[in-house]
């Protein structure tokens, strides 16, 4: 399929039936440095002949018609910082220019409504736009990425967003009670219901969340809230080895249920790292041992989750599966403890590195995998450095690879195509995912081809094509 | 669309070319009175020109790829429990007949994962079969209906079945990792990766999940457990509305958290038919409140479940919320107390209801509902009894009408339209669904085009025919 024999540019007299449309502030032609062009990594710059800015669902469902009818391609926007290529569209030889569509200005929280545990909000509203929402609603809304303050819920929604709580909550996708949506033929998906139980055809929401923009716009959701909890208790455990890690997340688990809401594994590399570029940020254990679990339990009052964690934490260490623990002891100390995870992706961009893998596997499987990987690496790239981390709860490594100390990581960018093979071709033979939470925007769709399942992928395309005839919807983004 | 146009009645040389390859335990004539071709509401009697029980995905998919090339219809049929009708295909004049198609020999446990708390069993395995394959793990997978010792995974998945848990771990879809599946095309997606976090296109299992049939028949699936809880606390409330029972219900959890694993909505109704056709049943209050809640908390070893339950109800009397309670002090009462609940619907069925309603509402509106309703249906039916239960913290209530005493429900056969009329515009006007769990099947194709949103079903309409051009899935069920 060539999506550019359906595609057409805009014409003159189309552009300016926009401008009348969504007025100044809601057609605007793209500055030569516009940020909205742009994405986090830098390794592509987007193009469009002009970026619209709907006010409302009416407003996106009316572009989207004209562009249906015209054939024009729309790149939705959201927060614009998703790390696989997809919410811009590069220029390509031949290729018809299209729109970008941000949903920046549909961002009010349409309804709060703490008795049926749900807010519902525009796609424009950030991440912490909701939690704030849900907490004014005296409810959690439990999504939690380090981006959080930029990325928009229209974004985190389209890619499926994981991040830190997912063991307890689950991605984005579980955390959604209905959506509506902007669908390719500029028909508009009415499906805000606030019902927990809904049987009545084919799942919509979960088809849309998820698909990166290639089925439609999401313009709102209705978002499934939680109750606040009211005692936490976090602590930092030196573990023998990543087999140990996942004995001691089931020991946890056994005595604690859902309460446990994290259960990070992370190695001493980058801590290293955190200790060079982070200072601040500081291991409570001394001395930092070469593997890390940060985990989290909360529940709400009376429910003694500090003492209930001490104590599993003690059959723990009576099961050889902790050598050292700290359990902060204040709420600065759970900040402090927090702070150590969550920096050490700034610490990452700062060291620079070669190679970055978003990767999961079937939690029995991620020793296997660490145990073969490194080998591997380091056959293929002597003395590079590895920064594996992730959420051991949901089998997610980030799995990064960095030069030798002192090298630059130019140095090693004929190498890059290999380290990413070998790892992978691991997670695969491991029965994992070479995306777990970032999706495949523009940077994967090769890794996509090679890995996914071959019935899908014909499944996907037939979808595509039945919703979409001509491709207006993110071009180039999932399918090539 | 008329599907009849581009099916085909199977001849005489495909049927033995089926026997062939399915040898004379996979192949069947069906016999006249067949129980594979009833349902258990006896409103229709299906028909097939051969009963094929294909022993694994492959011999599956070489049916499929037969049907597919010939046209030939094929309805899956699983533990025939559905309450719809989707699991049968009446004859119908000048109709072509086609396969009835049962997942009954692929019931093996292909594997147990404690430690990725997942299994993963063929479509043919029972639900209690999979609960019982959890248990052996050391796990809990906690869907529970009242056919679970007759329905099996295929199609609970394929009507994304609900039952007690669902406001703790969430409907049937909530709780697969992956599925396996033949698709209409006779290709195998596989899909059985025991993946936490998979960000790589579109989500097929989502989309086949409550598809009852249409889009391809499910093979297998790798299930999501859960820690067995070690502990419970499970107690009967009397309350004085159901505007109290949901503040209860907020007002435990946000005491409890996630461990409030049921609450149930329960009128006295129901328990006055118990006390006539199933008096082992009984309500643990006397005298008996217009309204109980039913609620029960559980989570590990040491999580003073019983204590902490107490609490939370003491906080409900205080705020008159409830009116009198029993918490049960052994597994002894706690069984009693569930069997006043489960023993509900089969007192029902020996009242004999005029009309049952599956309904769901968001939790603030299911008062409204039920204060809107009953006068409603008394205007239109006078003397009937309402017999009104359900999942509160699911919005979910099956709403059931009942003959006056003493007369047959025959009397009321020309006012059925119109109480089903009556509920279903009411539950639509407070932002609900007319299919909470049961799904569409035949009996609700009307519903679902009546109350569907229409942008929604139009994609239906498209994806359906992108993945089965000729429509030989479940010819019938959802679309009609």
């Amino acid at each position: 399929m060539n999506d550019m024999s359906r595609l057409a540019a805009p014409s003159a007299a189309f552009l300016d039936g926009l401008r009348e449309l969504l007025g100044p502030k809601g057609a605007q032609d793209p500055e030569p440095e516009d940020p909205r062009l742009s994405e986090p990594r830098d390794r592509w710059r987007g193009s469009a002949a002009m970026i619209v800015r709907p006010a409302s669902t009416e407003e996106t469902a009316e572009v989207v018609r004209r562009c249906a009818e015209a054939g024009v391609a729309i790149t939705p926007y959201s927060g614009g910082t998703g790390l696989v290529g997809g919410q811009l569209r590069p220029e390509t030889p031949g290729g018809a220019p299209g729109l970008l569509l941000s949903t920046d200005r549909m961002n009010r929280v349409r309804l709060s409504a703490p008795e049926d545990d749900a807010v519902v909000v525009e796609a424009g509203v950030t991440l912490s736009g909701a939690q704030e929402a849900a907490e004014k609603a005296g409810r959690l809304f439990p999504l939690s990425i380090a981006s959080e303050g930029t990325a928009r819920i229209g974004g985190v929604l389209s890619t499926n967003a994981g991040g830190l709580a997912v063991l307890r909550y689950g991605m984005a996708r579980d955390l959604v009670l209905g959506v509506e949506a902007v669908l390719p033929d500029g028909s508009i998906h009415h499906g805000l219901k606030l019902l927990r139980k809904n049987n009545t055809g084919y799942d919509l929401r979960h088809l849309l969340i998820g698909a990166e923009g290639t089925l439609g716009v999401i313009t709102a959701a209705a978002l499934r809230l939680y109750p606040r909890p009211a005692e936490w208790a976090t602590a930092f455990c030196a573990v023998p080895s990543p087999d140990a890690a996942l004995e001691l997340l089931h020991l946890v688990r056994e005595r604690m249920g859902e309460t446990v809401s994290a259960f990070e594994l992370i190695h001493k590399t980058g801590i290293d790292f955190l200790a060079e570029h982070v200072p601040d940020a500081r291991h409570p254990l001394d001395p930092v041992p070469e593997w890390s679990v940060l985990t989290e339990a909360a529940s709400g009052a009376g429910s003694e989750m500090q003492a209930r964690l001490e104590a599993a934490l003690e059959a723990g260490f009576e099961a050889g599966l902790i050598e050292d623990a700290a359990v902060a002891q204040s709420e600065a100390q759970r900040a402090a403890f927090w702070q150590v995870r969550e920096s050490i992706p700034e610490a990452n961009r700062k060291v620079g590195a070669v190679s970055n893998h978003d990767v999961s596997a079937p939690m029995s499987k991620v020793a296997d995998f660490i145990r073969a990987a490194g080998p591997a690496i380091e056959a293929a790239a002597p003395g590079t450095r590895i920064n594996c981390f992730g959420h051991l709860g949901d089998g997610n490594l980030h799995y990064n690879v960095y030069p030798a100390p002192g090298r630059p990581k130019e140095d090693y960018d004929n190498l890059r195509p290999e380290i990413k093979r070998i790892v992978h071709d691991l997670i695969d033979a491991h029965g994992g995912s070479f995306s777990a939470e970032h999706g495949i925007g523009r940077l994967k769709v090769g890794e996509l081809a090679r890995y996914g399942d071959p019935a899908k992928l014909a499944a996907m395309r037939a979808i595509k094509a039945a919703l979409d005839p001509r491709g207006i919807m993110n071009p180039g983004a999932l399918f090539g």
